[in-house]
């Protein structure tokens, strides 16, 4: 046990996503039961904020408001895209980030986000370890892209998969009411990995049910297999509906939307246009299959529609962001926190620290023996890995028959070091 | 009250809503409780599935079943875009719908759908008194649009905006993550009319929230209003969120899609794209305004949300299917059911009968002065009679983390006359 006694400090960074808060509101509530922790500060803007000083203090915000954060979607704190220069490279960065913290006692550091973060959070207590200030700090892994090595799985991925698998069930009962051949073409996030891609599936129950096929990142994509495919759904089930990843490749690698966009696409104001795969592959169908198609482009709404999220992943967000600062008071230091699938008949699911060496730099993609032998579906093993995690349902604070989310002050306190601006 | 025994058919058109099968449930579980039904048959494909005399029967299928319809999106029966021919022009279509309700002793017809289903529903009750057959014709109304007149609000409406108000929202939390200059434009559904789009307005409580603008059909869409309206947005909070209707004109009344995509709008493989306005406005920010520019197309995800459907709406449109049949055995014929808001501080909405003559080529548009003077937002009167419709959550019975909808057999009865093939 560490007897480390000073101030916190926890940050979000990356793309948002529908539990991101869940696991800053275990951060926050577990801190203050610590007895080891005064304040609890919030960064504005993840790590930028941190280097711009901007901070504020969680005591400062009413526990009503804190516990509405465990179901608010998006980066409550503020999120950011800056990536800190390597330690070879400069250590500017680093000494600042230092050099916040001991003006302000920050003495435990949380930082929730995606790859980039989890580096950010192991090379902070580096640095740390190397000039001397003793900082214990941990990452709690965020994304809806599921693509963390190491880790079962990631928080933020059953929420947005739940959302997925729900409406294309919707959109699939709606495409289907008509009496004459429709085709409806769903755009999935995932630039690399197929995993949110691959949820859809979970809409299918029976053999006639959408989505009929599902086109991921991990197999190359190929408009011969596509067309044979929709043809079959038409022929077979009347309508055809299927689940693309944003980020489907050709044989050679190039992203199908780049690739079409490069050689033909221009926008209304006659500049190159990078649309969306789908609009791609509806343009396709249209021009050669089915006049009467359409294009469900789930954009931020996937990773944000926390009205819907899976009971399971904000429990699980939560306990990661609650565990990271148990963690941290066992003495532990620029580790991540993982989830471990318990080898049990019933689903169960514990945390773990993972060494951040393991993590970094490696992506997750779906194991080509749970994908169809045809590349265009899911086999049951997928299934089965995805079902446990968009369990149950959260409940909602409401109003005015809206949800009721989180809004927080965020009042800066007062600065104690020269200026930095950073974006 | 009406003595006439005999079988009814419930059949249903248009565009399908997250609760057009709760009206119809409330058909099919009140004709059982009458004593003066004996089938309850549904038409496949609406009118088309009278045409061609495809039937089923509703004491076929499971109670079970028939209870999930209420909570189950999209037209569970079928649906079609058929219009009968005018009586004045051919009484064909007319006499074979008496034929089948003959050969089938249908004596109730309920008919679920927009404004050309009313006007099925009333003519066919026409026809049916003009050649002595007796029948009892009622038509239950449906739209996300809310476009129909005389009826206070239309069924299917507050579900569709409550979804959009909470999406509206979830996105709006998310646009704003990041400490720089963001655009996110969500296009919502609606030609002519611009309730829906309106209701994102619902998703703003403080001034600084989603939506900053939106643009309606029944205002003329400007660009340099929309320019102006993105950069005050983005100055004073940093990011702009705009909600726009898929039906926004010029001043000459042409829609702003057609009007640049005809000019130079090509698609990927060369021919011109009829894009969604969402599409040319993200174009127009992207070049002039904001890099960081997002589209979120709800497409079908807004009519089919019946995951998150308003109960308020869901109670209403299975009140209408229920008051549809009371109404037919008092002996009414010829009448949409529409809902009357009684004058009461509490919201309180009843049923009432109303004549098809006052419904017909009607629309009903948001009223000017409910909508700002610049006519880039609503005033509170929109606000006040859209909140109430969108009141409550529905319960959904789930299955793998996912709702469990209504699947129904439909097993086509034996036909009795000659081949028709409508499609």
């Amino acid at each position: 046990m560490s007897t480390l006694v000073g101030n916190c400090l926890v940050a979000q960074s990356g793309g948002p996503t529908s539990v991101i808060n869940a696991s800053a509101c275990g951060v926050i509530q577990e801190a203050f039961k610590t007895g080891q922790i005064n304040e609890v500060y919030g960064a504005l803007n993840g790590i930028a904020g941190v280097l711009n000083e901007q901070l504020f203090s969680f005591n400062q915000e009413s526990p009503e408001e804190i516990e509405l954060l465990k179901v608010t979607p998006a980066s409550a704190l503020g999120s950011c895209r800056y990536k800190l220069k390597s330690l070879d490279q400069s250590e500017g960065d680093f000494r600042r980030v230092i050099e916040v913290f001991k003006a302000h006692n920050i003495r435990y550091f949380f930082y929730i986000g995606g790859n980039d973060s989890m580096d950010t959070a192991h090379k902070v207590s580096q640095y740390a370890q190397k000039v001397g200030y003793e900082l214990k700090s941990i990452g709690v892994p965020k994304t809806i892209d599921n693509d963390l090595p190491v880790t079962d799985h990631t928080p933020g991925f059953g929420s947005a998969a739940k959302f997925i698998a729900t409406s294309v069930k919707e959109v699939g009962l709606d495409a289907r009411v008509y009496n004459y051949n429709t085709v409806t073409i769903c755009e999935i996030m995932g630039r690399n990995a197929g995993w949110l891609t691959a949820s859809a599936a979970l809409a299918k129950k029976y053999e006639d049910e959408a989505p009929h096929f599902v086109y991921l990142p991990e197999i190359p994509f190929s408009f011969e297999q596509f067309d044979k495919d929709v043809r079959y759904a038409l022929e077979n089930y009347n309508y055809a509906v299927v689940a693309v990843s944003e980020g489907i490749k050709n044989e050679e690698g190039k992203y199908i939307s780049e690739l079409i966009a490069e050689n033909h696409m221009k926008d209304a104001f006659g500049h190159v246009q990078l649309g969306g795969v789908s609009s791609i592959l509806e343009a396709y169908v249209s021009q050669n299959i089915c006049k009467k198609v359409r294009t469900v482009n789930y954009s931020t709404t996937q990773r944000s529609a926390a009205h819907w999220a899976s009971l399971t992943d904000n429990e699980e967000a939560y306990l990661c962001g609650q565990m990271a600062v148990r963690y941290a008071i066992e003495g532990h230091t620029g580790k991540m926190v993982g989830l471990f699938r318990e080898n049990t008949p019933e689903y169960k699911c514990t945390t773990q620290l993972i060494d951040l060496d393991d993590v970094a730099n490696q992506e997750k993609s779906i194991p080509r023996e749970w994908i169809s032998e045809a590349g265009n579906n899911l086999n049951q093993e997928a299934i089965d890995y995805i079902t446990p995690l968009i369990m149950g349902e959260v409940k909602i604070k409401m109003e005015n028959g809206i949800p009721r989310y989180c809004r927080l002050q965020k009042k800066l306190i007062k600065q104690k070091l020269e200026t930095w601006n950073v974006k």
